[in-house]
């Protein structure tokens, strides 16, 4: 079989400190994916099209096969820069803001990220919203829970983007683990899953009164200094009180829903599931990767089908 | 005058990161002082009686007077470690548990901190005991503020501690503006007051909901990438949400209390009084350096007098 000929296009999906690219067949088979560390941060110095070659070389496509990327490659400081769209937008018109990067080899095309210009809750999303493009079937309304370093809750409403949040979940974690106070209270990076003691009493704490979580973030280091934990339940007992502090939060934001689609892969599925369940939210678990591979494909049939 | 014949005592406040020395007279006068940056954590290297040494010479100090000294010298990671003393804990009662340092010049001592051992709200403090204890004049029962690297909020009753809560709100500023995605958002280190528009606009969010103020971090980052703020705004809007946030949850925390004694010093007094009233409470404010100074006097007092 020679995947060459039956290859469609290629799909990236490029982040601030990862890269992923699909070799897609028309029929929406993979053909082969090539990863790497290669963000957009790395790529800012060593330049984007050597990274995007190598990773084409490395799934043997054929060169002169359209490319659409997403995420961070379209930021200001990315490759090229594609404006925001503004919320609310239609999902299915996306694509067709999708902005050209000029090169001598191929179409390449960067899909833009969502602007909400709202000087009270000004947010915006870049990546995302490929993800809620390759959720498919849609509920005729739905909250859409997508976790990370910077975890977005969206409202989706027949294909529309409503209004989104962003809470810095992801980054908060990585912050107090290695640079703050808390840092003392790490001990390395030992893995826990959402049945972990100290994470289950920290969504207790957290579920229970946000102010609690808010504060109570020192108690991590205390809790050990007074010898109630030891150094490898801290992981757990910090990231209870984030993760348990967004769950609440967003259903304080979006009070009006009982249900929510979690879009996630790897271990913090777990870890969300429990807490959204923690606060009463009913869960419907997408695995990211799909969704975003989806999304992107769906993208790149309507510009070039 | 012969500042060396009057001098009773020397009192330090020796910080993780700072150090100050007073050399006092029997009558309470300051007689001289010296300040430094060999915080606890420098000395973890350095040594600490060498620091101390040379803070006495600076100051002409008889190197016999009895030293009195609070604060991080006493951790566990300090030069001696004074166990902490558990609350509930009569502030008057606290002189007598300070710890004797080994040395071959001096009648030198470390007072303890404050332990919390409730294994629900797990709390410690060190050196902000002392401050308490430099309140001098405390009404029947109040609710003490005590804003710093890690917030202390105090309920105290008759001169005994009864609970108190940890916000890392300085901490948390210190490393957003520094470590995050929000660095981007800053621009150098502008002063700005409690006047500040991006300040008030940010402690109105926090105090309208706490939910906001956790979700709205990252709005410090998109408010400029959408054009609404400049650069020169991102730490006054980054220290509205967090100190409002901090004053909104304490609040919660204790709901029992409509005044509150704020004990600061400097810049911070005017953005905290803004944040205490915002949400309701009446300040009374106490000099910080007065406090912990005044603190450490009658603690010698008590031991030597």
């Amino acid at each position: 079989m020679n995947t060459s000929q039956e290859a469609c296009c290629v799909i990236v999906d490029w982040g601030t400190t990862s890269f992923r690219a699909w070799l897609m067949a028309r029929d929406g088979r993979v053909l082969a994916e090539s990863r790497g560390r290669e963000g957009m941060t790395h790529c800012a110095t060593s330049g984007f099209e050597p990274v995007l070659r190598a990773h084409l070389a490395a799934m043997d496509a054929p060169v002169d096969l359209p490319i659409l990327i997403c995420g961070m490659a379209g930021a200001r400081q990315g490759w090229v820069e594609a404006p925001y769209v503004d919320a609310p937008t239609r999902l299915a018109d996306f694509a067709a803001c999708a902005v050209g990067v000029p090169n001598g080899f191929a179409d390449i095309r960067i899909l833009p990220g969502i602007a909400q210009r709202d000087p009270l809750a000004p947010e915006v999303m870049r990546g995302e919203e490929t993800q809620l493009l390759g959720l498919g079937d849609m509920a005729a309304r739905q909250l859409v829970c997508m976790p990370g370093t910077h975890s977005k809750w969206v409202v989706l409403e027949d294909g529309w983007v409503r209004r989104f949040a962003t809470f810095m979940t992801g980054e908060l974690f990585s912050l107090f683990s290695k640079h703050s106070t808390l840092a003392f209270a790490m001990d390395g990076d030992i893995p826990f899953g959402a049945d972990a003691p100290a994470f289950v009493k920290a969504l207790d704490k957290a579920a229970s009164d946000l102010s609690l979580s808010v504060s109570r973030l020192f108690c991590v280091r205390a809790a050990q200094l007074l010898n109630f934990e030891t150094k490898s339940e801290g992981a757990a007992h910090l990231s209870g009180l984030l993760i348990g502090a967004e769950a609440l939060a967003a259903r304080q934001n979006f009070p009006d829903y009982a249900d929510v689609t979690l879009v996630a892969s790897g271990a913090i599925v777990g870890l969300y599931k429990a807490a959204l369940q923690r606060v009463g939210l009913n869960v419907r678990h997408i695995d990211a990767d799909d969704a975003v591979r989806r999304g992107l494909f769906s993208a790149a049939h309507s510009i070039w089908a």
